[in-house]
């Protein structure tokens, strides 16, 4: 007990280190383990069924808009990772390559994908031949390799789970629209799914993926002032066809290039939603990922009728269709409290001897620590009024911090002293659209450019850099 | 459509080339397509489907019996994968090894994981400490790497699909009763969903896991009398965490080591499929794994009122659960016939204007060829009762065909002159228990020991290799 107790104690207050209050929560509330294999992570049970309902949503909008999934192998010869140039150029250096199979030094050496444009585009080559086979909407859920120096869990690891989606168009028209499209699905996810409003955008050239004409994403802006992508949707032209020489015969009877996109989201959603709506006493989930959506805990289990109570109130709540736990342990109302508020269980039941007595329950949120007396027979709506309440009420605390710190800014000047005035945060600046400019305003701030929102506001007509006349408004910020 | 005609011909008879057949099947029912990594496959869209729904059935099964899933990473340094000596010697011949990350060479060596006994050891050995933190009933559905010589899609590949369950217990009993438990679990699952018979049992020592102390097996027997391992649990005593120095303080506050399983089920079960089920039209899939249950084919499509009547079918069908697809293309009836034969849809239902003026369709079974008139107020009916007779069906039909190629023989002449004449099948023979028996069978009949199956018979008193007195009846077979 002492030990367990020690768990749900001691976790460093998010305003003295962030950082760490970051990592105590991955650890204290059981989403991740470290290894021995330097920079890659145990997803432990809890972490995992986070990452399962993260799946399942997007997996059934993934399909819902048309999507099929495939598995392509994890290996990638190196001939076939350099057919494209600004690809290779852009995830050679951190890959991690395969040189033996067993005893023998392999002819040829594999990397271990850090991403699979190259395997889809070997696959569709194959497959693609005339207007009829297109187009091919395919995902796959997988983990891909990134040999990264410095790693956080979820955030930044050598290993990380994702999806990639990767389709082929017979036009630019319909692969743009494409990309547009799966940005939204993300945005949608983001908002609805984990209650995280997010900026959309495109990003500036410096920043776009490696082979791609246009990458677009989705911004979210954590606690602490600084953005995390949370999404990215990239459109490619036919650049990669042309490498590949994936031709169709379009109507017209002529051979032709098809053009392509893929997009991604990884576990670092995980990340990003710790950031988005943790506090001092640990994690807060959004219902539709919780594992847990409500907990019940009965208050003097020992008493007759109580653990009856609690088990009918479960049954009760499973059978409405919630993701619900009993915790008939052995520990105190209190430790389970503090365990359950760390591991961000939206909706805790208490249910005791008075309780049963007077025919009710109490109802607490954890994200905003509200508890209410609910007459039994009320169970079922109210746990659904909380667990929409919870969600809106979460995106709306989000929103909020997310305005509270985007500040317009027409100097660089004024974003420096903002910034040290206000703390970290979106900083919404004009920019000419040079590229230098782009790499001055990061130097001599400290903030990168996130991406050119779709939303433009003008904030001035100059750029905040050169003064020359504006092309566009940009986010920029610190970012994970 | 002269093309896609060819598609759905010339698939090899399984009478003349069983290994073209098989492969025909692959590529032309569009499961798999090669690649340019060696032993690697593509799994497509419709074969990935199939996997999906094997790992939705077993998934809810395990999860049923108390298994939770994590995800490990995908490698394992070379020192951790030395820690049990039988484990490594087993293992390092044939795993893939990770030298370099981007341009640095590493540290240590990396292997791709062949299977994760260490990670998991690692872990356990980091959050088992109490009698209380036990068990741990863990589960990952990932890939694996195998550096196999000679390959084939599903059977033997360089990287295959898999789930690996990790389980630690407080005693042996508790961990034995594991191990034959989650056997029994992929027997039920193999003969319902996949209307597969199994044999259930024992191997032998030599064709143990590396590391376990027992290894137990289901083995099918495959259209063409040969055996097809279909799924392992094996028990590990405290073997790993010896070696790994996983201990626990039990109930009387001693330091004691814990027992351990594993057990895995791989995209091998596709493969077991093709083989078990499928005929000279291509693939036939059981109901509960068919990506489509039902497809609903127009016929003369053009004419007022068929499509109409066709999507009102497919909406009806897809209300109550099936999953469904209508084939409105402009193939012919006849090429979608053939088409979704070669898919091994279950059920295919046939519409046309004579039939919408009856008030019925033509209702055809894939695996019997059967088809019947239904009135379409029948519609839903008809359609869950025929899935349910091809489950059973085809479960009959797998079963004789195992009881028909089972063949109990006393000697070993016995057993060369029974597969001359009947062809590959079951051989059921008694044992002693020496491996030197067991080699000898090999050589010179041909076949291996399969299992000492649970269900034990006695054929004679006798070895049928040395004459002494015999310990087990053993299954022995030819193997994929």
């Amino acid at each position: 007990m002492a030990k367990d107790k020690k768990m749900v104690t001691a976790i460093t207050s998010m305003d003295e280190d962030f950082a760490q209050w970051y990592t105590d929560i991955c650890k204290k509330a059981e989403l991740v383990e470290y290894t021995s294999v330097k920079g890659c992570m145990v997803i432990r049970p809890y972490g995992y069924a986070i990452w399962e309902n993260i799946q399942h949503i997007l997996d059934g909008m993934f399909k819902a808009t048309g999507h099929e999934n495939v598995c392509m192998p994890m290996f990638i010869p190196e001939s076939l990772l350099q057919k494209e140039k600004d690809h290779v150029e852009g995830f050679a250096p951190e890959v991690a390559w395969v040189t033996h199979g067993g005893n023998d030094k392999l002819e040829e050496r594999l990397c271990v994908r850090p991403t699979s444009e190259t395997l889809f585009c070997e696959h569709y080559a194959n497959i693609v031949h005339s207007y009829r086979d297109l187009p091919k909407l395919y995902n796959q859920w997988v983990s891909v390799v990134r040999w990264e120096k410095t790693t956080r869990p979820f955030l930044r690891s050598r290993e990380f789970l994702w999806q990639e989606g990767h389709t082929i168009h017979a036009t630019a028209e319909e692969a743009v629209a494409e990309t547009e499209k799966m940005l939204n699905v993300y945005a949608e996810f983001c908002e609805n799914a984990l209650a995280m409003p997010v900026v959309k955008g495109k990003k500036t050239d410096s920043d776009k993926f490696a082979g791609a004409v246009s990458t677009y994403a989705i911004e979210a802006l954590m606690h602490d002032g600084k953005a995390l992508q949370a999404g990215t949707s990239h459109y490619f032209g036919d650049g990669f066809a042309k490498a590949f020489d994936i031709q169709y015969t379009d109507k017209e009877n002529k051979r032709v290039f098809p053009h392509q996109t893929s997009w991604g989201v990884t576990t670092r959603l995980i990340g990003a939603v710790i950031m988005t709506h943790g506090d001092n006493e640990g994690l807060v989930l959004p219902p539709a990922i919780a594992p847990v959506q409500a907990v019940i805990i009965p208050i003097a289990q020992h008493k007759e009728g109580v653990l009856d109570k609690a088990n009918e109130l479960k049954e009760r709540l499973a059978k409405a269709g919630f993701r619900v736990k009993l915790d008939d342990s052995e520990n105190s109302p209190g430790w389970k409290f503090s365990e359950y508020e760390m591991k961000g269980v939206p909706v805790r039941v208490e249910i005791g001897p008075k309780d049963i007595e007077n025919g009710q329950c109490v109802i607490a949120s954890r994200w905003n620590g509200e508890k209410v007396i609910v007459p039994l027979d009320k169970l079922e709506e109210t746990v659904a009024a909380k667990l929409t309440e919870a969600r809106d009420g979460m995106f709306a605390k989000a929103l909020d911090n997310m305005n509270n710190r985007t500040y317009a800014c027409e100097t660089m000047d004024e974003i420096v002293s903002t910034l040290e005035e206000k703390g970290d945060g979106f900083v919404k600046a004009m920019w000419c659209g040079e590229e230098a400019c782009e790499d001055e305003v990061k130097e001599k701030t400290g903030v990168g450019s996130r991406c050119i929102p779709f939303m433009q506001e003008k904030i001035s007509g100059k750029c905040v850099c050169c003064g020359k006349p504006a092309k566009h408004m940009i986010y920029w910020g610190k970012a994970y």
